[in-house]
């Protein structure tokens, strides 16, 4: 199995409201189909799609809540982490945590309106190359 | 804010057992500090962190079971997905659904020993370039 993710799928109960947060990031995507919304990413395409309809596809019970996976964007300055938190708390989202320091980094964190979680952190030891990949040292 | 993700970690519940069930896939990372698991993919990192410590990190409660969040593998062939199910249940994985044709394509379906749902599929409307990068058309 190659090292690699091509979809990251989240749950939504709103498609229209989840697609309007995104945009309101700034970020564009299409619909092939009307029911699924999927936006281009580096190397890989992040979906929006109804939770019900995920969760019978992914062959799960939805007992709902949080279920372990945690999504993450690297970004190259402690300011970008507190103004990324700031628009999504006026596009619709909320703060989990603001930023503040750790030992390897600035982190702050985010949850989207159906509550999926973007940790947004500076870490000074990893960087980003030319075609927006994220590189561990 | 960007149109990225640059991490993206699973909580899991034997950090080792799980780094095993992906080292068998093939896959191959490194720990920054013995704690995290990091695997370089395209244009991102796949982390495995114990999951009450992420839970904490995410600023949520943990009730377990399924999140709302799916990841997906896309490959050139269909057998390549009856072939990645077939060792991801060898390697102690579970499957959830085998593969069987959509009308978009083909698809099945593993959970890893954590139960973090792993989709496969090959539909011949996206492709691969050359750094590995799925693209939808």
């Amino acid at each position: 199995m190659d090292q690699r993710l091509s979809l990251l799928t989240l749950g939504v109960s709103d498609l229209d409201r989840a697609r309007r947060f995104y945009e309101s990031l700034g970020w564009s995507g299409k619909s092939p189909d009307g029911d699924i919304w999927l936006f281009q990413l580096n190397g890989m395409i992040l979906g929006l799609w109804d939770r019900a309809k995920l969760a019978e596809d992914t062959v799960v019970e939805d007992t709902g809540g949080w279920g372990g996976i945690t999504l993450c964007q690297w970004v190259s300055s402690n300011e970008e982490v507190d103004a990324i938190l700031t628009n999504a708390e006026a596009a619709g989202g909320s703060i989990g945590r603001p930023g503040f320091q750790r030992y390897w980094g600035y982190t702050g964190l985010f949850f989207d309106p159906d509550g999926n979680p973007w940790e947004v952190i500076h870490h000074p030891g990893w960087t980003l190359d030319e075609h927006g990949a994220t590189r561990m040292r």
